[in-house]
């Protein structure tokens, strides 16, 4: 039902330098950075072989994801992305009690198209991103 | 340099319940659980499609991940593994300070092959193991 991991976040205190390491030491290919206010991240994407790595930094006062780096100030892992077919079956496709944010509705994600997020309590601590392709 | 992600670590504070979910909700393929008393895990592998997911469980007193399950009681991801050609060309590619676990000196890791860890404060508080392939 999974059809492909669509890429990895990874939330960092300076962008052009995580961008440099991922391009120096592994020889990634870096995307310029993109701002999107709408989702409060400031993106720079790292493309590896197989492998998309989404290097994201706060942006604005109500970003999403400044709690984390206040927590984690060195950056760290802040969640998986997945490609599935249909969120629907998805989050129809188990009797367990597992939650959803947003109430289980999806939303636009950043690259344009309907995702939702897997409460990371009922993921073994894991925030795991489903987007529909 | 990068040659493809060879897999995304995650520790749980329950193997059976975390591969249940992942084949459930994701229909994701689940390994028998292997024990590792040598590196101090016990393994359970998700294959989803174009993405390895290892599962982890401290085994035994010395278990270089309690610490992390201490933290995190609910789990969380611990590292990204990517394939590399020659260990020794990563290591020398950067003139930057990257610190490398070990005194730099690879390991034999749980595949059975050659593996250098790099220090996640100087990769942007992300655990990344190379493994030589």
């Amino acid at each position: 039902m999974i059809s492909g991991l669509a890429h990895i976040a990874i939330v960092v205190p300076d962008l052009s330098k995580a961008a440099y390491l991922y391009k120096n030491i592994f020889g990634a290919e870096i995307s310029d950075q993109l701002d999107l206010p709408e989702h409060g991240v400031s993106i720079i994407k790292v493309n590896l072989p197989g492998c998309l790595i989404e290097l994201l930094h706060p942006l604005g006062p109500q970003s999403p994801i400044q709690k984390f780096l206040d927590k984690n100030p060195d950056g760290g892992m802040h969640h998986l992305c997945f490609n599935v077919n249909d969120l629907s079956i998805i989050k129809n496709a188990t009797q367990d009690k597992i939650r959803y944010l947003n109430g289980g509705n999806p939303k636009i994600g950043m690259e344009g198209k309907p995702v939702l997020f897997i409460h990371p309590k009922d993921m073994c601590g894991t925030l795991v991103e489903l987007e529909e392709h």
